[in-house]
């Protein structure tokens, strides 16, 4: 079912370049710095219930695509907010192998195949015909020691694996993986939106808890940023090495103290206006970034996304399920007053990210090609892809070059996808050197460097792991 | 002239696959649901007067570049609307021939050297030298029968074609067609801009003349809304399958009935503010999104041309000179509401076509690959081109498959480019899918189902045709 | 170290037809309608004084890379406005052979590349380990009489080369350089930001010195209108055919006369807000519009970068010291009030450049497509480079065609970089063109025509060279 050379330019020159880089990187362990996976998996090591529940209902890529053509989620076992009846597993797969021609032309076939091959072994495409066949290869696999999580980790060749997790998270799980004796690193993240973005759901009762866990007093704008510098201490205790932040804008502020204190009061209350939590947002990642430089936490911003877009599915089934959108993100404004105080601070590392690709080479490239606390995240969801990956070296690398960049994030919420992923970025950066090779423009023994450099190299330094 | 293997990518492991997936599609049916062709034409099928009448005079793509470069449109014979005088047309063909050369690298030189090649046997590039010899050729043949419009239609093996008619047309010539027992299939399309967008000159006479047409109180917000459903009633009895919109945004409204009534009154009293227009225009596509819930009609959306842009060929030459110009489009926000009223209903099928590129990958494919109602049309005006063809393949395909798009629409008023352009879309898309086959990311036997899927069977579905 | 073939597509049917391309192209004289060399040069033709003042001071391409990864602006040499100590030379370039493997895949590496290579004879990659034997080498070379400015422009093949002047300037280096007797042709161009421009640092001071020079009563809008007018004459008796234009945004006017100089009494008093002083800024583009439809000055519009993004960086270093981010720019409505003026008047030549590649298809390609007075400039600073050259042929050529361009502008501040990016141009160019041949869609010996005038005709006919 996998070609050999996919995702490497079809003519023969550059071709035989990129395969040759290839192999050089196709087996080194994998980096992945940022990303969604429970790290309750890893703590309790059970075996995964079913192949939807592996592959179809943790994946908005996925279900979103079947959802697009008119497929309910509730026929595919998506969990509804009122606890509606489940879906039948074995039928949930049905649905989704008649269903999957959708897929044609998609990053997501690319991992399904990947991981159908490589971890079970079947060649022949998924299909109506099929369905069964798979879903019983794949239930019983499941059910083996092979692939409990802690033995899917290693056979990955997992080198170290970030979560993403809220401070108010009292990191039960990653403690008890590390009380395990189990060796796979399992990393957290510290991602303060729910404590740091005024418009976030139940904000004001969080603020309040991180108060009750820190024992700090969040009445006053001093209290709240020592909680906040408290948890991050006790998160990089525990092994975090980052930050990250997902707000709406990339938009910063650089208040006075005295300004910051009675625009936090206002927030507190309950009565802000918008416009008050937005500053408040752009303060807060000002914030961030300094005590970034105080306790040395690699700091990831994504902005852009226009959460629960579709309202029906938000009141049904909840946050993350497919219908968050992209929206135009302005980055040279939004971000100078951060950077004015803090980018040209080399202790910092502020990694950037985007859902509008039209920045890379007008804004992203520039800036990072230019301060020295900047550098830019890999290509991000919609663009976590083949030809979203190409679209970025080619219009970042030449302002940006190779190291203002860190390599690859798989960013997933897929276990089983984790090696697919990193194959296919593998595949594209070689794709990419090998074109630069074969047109002349970067000589192959540099080409080798670069690869190795951006499989894992630039991720370990930017993340500090 | 032409290269048997024009557009298939050069390299020869991906232009292998592109030609034998060609082979498939070439000899289809045309199936143009959305174009601008008179249907006096079929209805008359009189003979086209002359080579420059057929080629130029009609054709903004042609004498846009002429006048770039200096040209006047007087000289190009473009009927001016004070009725000076025209251009002899052998005169305006002689220009034509010596202006040539600039439109080396764009589509207008591909359509055009198609249809003196393939329905004229030209074989010759055109040229000053040979301006007169090709003049006296296209002459003699247009006054064969088998260069009236009926003979061509059914030459190009047109399946069905849809043109694009205001609610205040009688349809009389789609009448005449359905009545003249010829079997061609010319459907009308309701565009209803003329009576819905309050910016739109003469608006409220027209609606006033569409109260007459229909017999509805036109005073009243209920009424008005009656008299649309009533002329799209009309235009589905004679054959419409759709309804197109040309707004200058993708804005749309969900206000409640008393505060639209309010509205209405506001714009019928032609004393509205722009404001009060845009929300107007807003809520009609709510509006008719809710229609075609209820009568089936498949909905298009062409925004963000800024139209007339120059005003001295405005107020001289009218209206479709060559002079509208694109505009950054936004649509994740401005199409929630209707989204959040109809998005999740897979009765609505409503196309989304763009003139801004950067909502491909950032906002269209995003939408389109999560809400069961949308589509996405294919690259319009600027971007129907090989170029923006293959990037708006290589920016959707990735987050909305294949399955999310509608074929392709010529769109057309010149309609000897008819069979050009298809041919152009069929190059294309069998390009890409060569590609992704010859880089191993698509089983070639799916490669094969997903060209005829492109080029028939997913404008059938979406059109209902 | 340079590949022959370097930059051609690796796919051997393209790169055949680019490389014979280029043949005829590669030795054609070069055109620099557009750069930042100092006449100063030209008219004292002394030795430049060290490779690193040759190659890395005045180059913010190279200094922005090294200080995005950590390196000192002093380390480097850059001058400190408070005078403070400077570098030692070879130290530099040391610091800079460390850090050369930044530029892998960077247009800066070719153009380095290029000049070490073809001006220096030195064909082993720069490192750490040669840095000193390059350095010794290239200070010698500099010492010989074949190293001096004029002697290199012969070598370099110069045809002519514009600088960039303000008004205020008495372009007494283009007078000495006219008087010297030399042959090269070393023409001014006439950049008003500094008195036009409002928010421009000293912007009041310096039109009472343009007052001062041309004798006109700048009190009166009608008198500055005149001094410009009479610094233009001036310019062009000089040998200026073109004037430029660096504002943050495309936006333009057509105040009446009345509105224009009571608003020019506003902007006069020193006292005006920043609103008053942007539009005053998009009326002046107009009114040197006007201007040039009477003496015939070719119009540059370089708009859409932010200066002096880094506040440290500008408070230590000044102006110009990569620290400038380009910013979403908008054409289609800001150029609307000029080109309702002037945009059908085929006595203005405005040429448009952008930081925002969006633009290309979507605003620039469709607005040059139509109006006699626009050209579309050629890639601009952060897409002077390879990939951004081919997006913009991409992108541009199907709507505006080859024709509505204008050739390439090295923009240089870097003198030896000059033919290493006409170089760069060139092979893009022919790039271009062998795929379009390759993929049969543009015929062979047109593709040479193109070539030419892309090299040097188009050029030359739009600054009137």
């Amino acid at each position: 079912m996998l070609d050999e050379n996919r995702l490497f330019p079809s003519d023969s020159a550059a071709r035989s370049v990129a395969a040759k880089l290839y192999e050089t990187v196709r087996d080194l362990p994998i980096i992945s710095p940022h990303g969604h996976c429970d790290p309750r998996w890893f703590a309790e090591d059970k075996a995964f219930p079913n192949p939807a529940a592996l592959f179809i209902t943790p994946d908005h890529y996925v279900f979103r695509m079947l959802y697009s053509q008119g497929v309910s989620l509730e026929s595919l076992g998506i969990p509804q907010l009122d606890g509606g009846e489940s879906a039948d597993p074995r039928e949930v797969w049905r649905i989704f192998a008649r269903h999957y021609y959708l897929f044609r032309g998609t990053p997501t076939r690319l991992w399904l195949d990947y991981a159908f091959e490589k971890q079970f072994g079947l060649k022949d495409r998924l299909s109506p015909q099929n369905a069964d066949s798979y879903y019983d290869l794949i239930a019983k696999a499941l059910e083996t020691p092979e692939f409990r999580p802690r033995a899917l980790y290693e056979k990955f060749n997992i080198e170290v694996l970030s979560t993403t997790d809220t401070p108010l998270d009292t990191l039960e799980f990653h403690k008890a993986i590390k009380e395990s004796g189990w060796k796979g690193r399992v990393l957290p993240t510290f991602r303060p939106d729910s404590v740091i973005d005024a418009e976030y759901a139940g904000f004001v009762q969080n603020i309040e808890k991180l108060g009750q866990i820190t024992g700090e007093d969040i009445g006053t704008w001093k209290g709240y940023l020592n909680a906040l510098r408290n948890r991050r201490a006790f998160f990089k205790s525990m092994g975090a090495t980052a930050t990250d932040h997902g707000h709406l804008t990339a938009q910063t502020a650089d208040l006075d103290t005295a300004t910051a204190e009675s625009l936090y009061q206002r927030i507190l209350s309950g009565h802000s206006v918008p416009q008050e939590q937005q500053i408040f947002q752009a303060q807060m990642l000002t914030e961030m970034a300094g005590m970034s430089v105080e306790d040395g936490l690699t700091m990831q911003l994504h902005p852009g996304s226009v959460r629960n877009h579709n309202k029906l599915v938000y009141e049904k089934f909840g946050r993350d399920k497919g219908a968050d959108m992209p929206s135009p993100t302005e980055y040279v404004r939004a971000l100078r007053p951060l950077l004015t105080k803090y980018g040209n601070d080399s202790r910092l590392t502020l990694i950037l990210f985007t859902l509008d690709e039209t920045s890379y080479s007008r804004e992203l490239a520039p800036l990072a090609g230019h301060y020295p606390a900047l550098r830019l995240g890999p290509p991000w969801w919609f663009q976590d892809s083949p030809e979203g990956m190409m679209r970025f070296r080619e219009q970042a690398t030449e302002t940006a070059g190779f190291y203002n960049t860190v390599g690859f994030n798989d960013d997933t919420r897929a276990f089983l996808s984790i090696p697919a992923r990193h194959d296919v970025a593998r595949r594209i950066d070689c794709a990419f050197l090998g074109r630069l090779v074969a047109e002349g423009s970067l000589d192959e023994d540099e080409a080798f460097e670069v690869a190795k450099d951006l499989t894992v190299n630039l991720a370990r330094k930017a993340y500090k792991l």
